[in-house]
């Protein structure tokens, strides 16, 4: 039984009865609450275990490490209205010395800071994300998500996802090198994938998804690269739940299609991280992957444990 | 023969002899410039291959995973007079819907702000973190650092930092909880520890060494923990770059000796990140791994790509 | 009458019966809500007419202008544990032209970036800035204060703080460099200085109190600095809102008194900005105004229209 | 004799020599170094006396109070590409209360920081913020300026800017609503404006141009508007600088024409900031002032002393 049908599980019936009555029409109901204990805070990261560490470690058989992050800063960086490219400023430099800055025994340092929200760049959104009908995964409510962070279910609450990694290429299934935008991915490609690639996706398995969407951003422009893209839908949401993965990772920037199937908001978001505690990883670089034809391995991130974040820029690494 | 004694195969013998001439008296000629190239600029990484790798992957037997990160706050990121402490940010939370913001359709996401000085807390150091007599690791003009930040050695040159891992613990070998403050580890610490722990330091393996400072922060207040640490020594950072070692961590916040032996500026600094392309990272977290009693594993850093940095917070993982 | 006992006059009975309620016993429950109507925002500020400005221009005689502003820096703002002082960082410097940086046609530009808390330095707070029982000045709630800043009482509802001043000397009128921490300042100590100047505090005066803690502060060092400070008491707080005193600024950082007379928080904060919309201004620098014994002016403080904030730092100056 | 001629005055002739050699073709070798001695670094201000300030106060007629600041946020501030518009966050807010945050006593409190380019939204150049052939206004070194901030010239140097105010309206002149892109304004144009508004630009007058740029903002889009503008050209910038003005303000984004006349960087700037120490400030919002037809006033704008700032944000009013 996967994880999506057990909210019946679930030991907390009124606040259940609550949320759903809540969640309504337009949004799934489905969640899976309580599965991991009333005060988990790490979600599917559960379904990781040494032996899906070890399974990771075992694909390690070239020692070929790629690093799927883009590069973060003001000129590479796409940011959505309202958020700010990342900025990087010098508190000491080269320039300083050339400008006769004394020397302390002919040391010279430099040193700098960066600011930028942590949804920019390649990152990963913490558990606290997002929530519906007041509440957050697991029941937590969102209301403990305040200026001074979150108090719950917090960047910090997953201090590594480091399992077994798939890599499921869309692109060469469909013979294409991006999905249109507004495409949905269906459970039924994911199995195509599998059938081409002879991979499965095993619970802990870390699952990338190869669009090729950010890979076309220089051709797009901006404007065009955030008016929708290629993404799952819900019912491969379901399927990305129900196979016991713990984190999902694609190169575009909401993991989900959009325009979204129902017309409403992120509701891949919501059953995913909100309802079934599902990781999500964005703006993820998968295009030398891809070409090098790499579709298992180790796969290793590393959130930085920004106290209370809502999520984490990182540096994913696929070492096989 | 090692890193420390190839000077002589340097190009440009026009730029070793300036450089030589500048070091001047105090500062250690140590330097190992063009050993991979004239235009390198990834340094003592280069000593990682994808047999490295492997033998770290190797070493994953448990499956057991540590972060070796601390918290990044305000409250747990003690900070040097003149940095400020990570500053989070929040611009969107559940309080704002708890005060009446609008859901669009039932959906509530949160949002967040990080803004910090990229030595703070648990991090590594870039190779144009340190010059010397006007020039970087491999004879870079430190001019090359600039308000844009670093165009050579940025911390975007070092898409990873995995290899085989290898903890020496300090604090076993004297018995002690902590190191005192100022003392020197010599290269005959670090091979009674490879004796006493039956593991050795081979060409690839990065290096961390477990002094207790870290670990002491909450008892010796901040103003104590500044004023010095123990650390390694000029020999031992020899020994570091002889080994082929291509990063040291240590769980204290400058990896050497403070005060230093020659009563310099960071001469360790110096020596292995300008002299030899050695990655220092700081304030570890160690004292887990210690008691656990882990000595080999695959280590796995993912600096942020931050363009032309100077360093990076990491989240560095012990994998056994 | 005085503004303090217009509470009768409130439009809004229930609102004034919940919020009584709420005040409770420690609170005082001083307010003048809907003095200026129900949808004022300006509070104080509208005490500030023609006539007062005029009067203060007419107190230019000597063309003298004193800057009331401390040095904005992380050296020179003190700032209490939480807050960070003020940032500064170049973006492009004269340094990254010496060492190298290509002028466009010659020129060469400078540039750069300011973060610092708005409460940070010399300042004024808006009237947003102090709720008690969930409501702001005039019955605003608390609620709309969110992370988008405030939707009411914000700074930019201040468009500028221009009357005649008047600066009453405390450390004159006791013989001494700067009042002891936690001297209460009352009505008979700004009444002895009205007569010991020959000078009256009449409505839509702004009001300086001159009393020695700020100029005490490489004295006193940080921690003592914060640890209290001598200010204004209850009683001399109800006197400030009866005479008709738009906004009053003290050169200590809480202008009230600390510790505060009831030991309860920020009394005078409630009773002033929150009950009777007085703005405050912290951390002025009076000394050079006091030595020069000028006790009239035109006061002129400009603060930043940022939307939505709780204050903004000044360089609010007596031009006289 | 004007400021512009009095280049044989300086004192350092070898200085001289070189920077004109510097200066070359494009630029104009325009300037007064040395006028108010060889270490001033107040260059213009230096001709506002307490006589202009009593001139300025001596215009407050009718008491009214103008505002000439553009909001400061991100909606509002329109920025060039490579710069970020000001980021305002909640430390504390409204909501946190209504999500459950702890009342000390009763009491609530709201908090905020403020983040932005010193040059963004309304502003004032500092001295510092333009160099030409390594060199700054009277002679200083442009390397003086590095990353820790201006050491000469910086923004703290202007405590005030205080003193006689005139608003020249081009618009008005040339009975337009704005100046179409690209418009020089000419000295007849300001004689014109005198002329036609019986007004006279006096030594130690702040001289502000109505051009009607700024309040097309909303009609012109972001991209036309910075794509251009009207402006001062070269003869302006000379009659400004002869005329004995200490600053000028424009509702434009870099008060002087572009394209440039030359098709050169800046002329303006660097023939006003570098050349002559005269103020230029930016951004500003006149609609209003010449909507009421108010062409004198006493011009107050207080820089915060940000310490080493090549600029600062501003709230200039202008009473009258």
């Amino acid at each position: 039984m996967g994880c999506c049908t057990t909210e019946e599980d679930s030991g907390d019936s009124a606040l259940e009865a609550k949320a759903q009555s809540i969640d309504g029409a337009g949004a799934m109901a489905t969640r899976n609450w309580g599965r991991w204990g009333e005060h988990d805070e790490k979600g599917a990261a559960n379904l990781i275990n040494p032996d899906t560490v070890k399974a990771g470690a075992a694909l390690v058989r070239t020692g070929r490490v790629f690093s799927l992050a883009m590069p973060l800063d003001a000129k590479h960086v796409p940011v959505t209205p309202g958020r700010f490219p990342p900025q990087h400023f010098m508190r000491t430099d080269g320039g300083d010395y050339a400008a006769g800055l004394k020397r302390r025994d002919g040391f010279q340092t430099t040193d700098d800071v960066i600011s930028m929200p942590v949804h920019a760049g390649t990152h990963i959104d913490a558990l606290c994300h997002v929530g519906d009908g007041d509440y957050l995964f697991n029941g937590y409510p969102l209301s403990s998500v305040r200026s001074s962070g979150a108090k719950k279910l917090g960047m910090e609450k997953l201090p590594s996802l480091c399992s077994r990694g798939v890599m499921l290429d869309l692109c060469a299934l469909h013979g294409v090198k991006k999905l249109a935008k507004g495409t949905v991915i269906t459970p039924e490609d994911l199995e195509a994938c599998e059938a081409r690639q002879h991979i499965r996706v095993t619970p802990g398995t870390v699952l990338l998804l190869h669009t090729g969407w950010l890979g076309a951003l220089p051709t797009l422009g901006i404007a065009e690269f955030f008016s929708g893209e290629p993404g799952i839908g819900m019912a491969a949401a379901g399927w990305v739940a129900d196979r016991g993965v713990p984190a999902v990772g694609v190169d575009n920037f909401a993991v989900e299609v959009i325009p979204t199937e129902n017309a409403g908001s992120a509701p891949v978001h919501r059953m995913l991280i909100r309802g079934c505690g599902v990781y999500l990883m964005e703006m993820m670089v998968l295009d030398e992957l891809a070409e090098a034809g790499v579709h298992e391995f180790l796969f290793v991130a590393a959130p930085l444990p920004i106290t209370g974040a809502t999520g984490s820029p990182i540096n994913p690494l696929a070492i096989a």
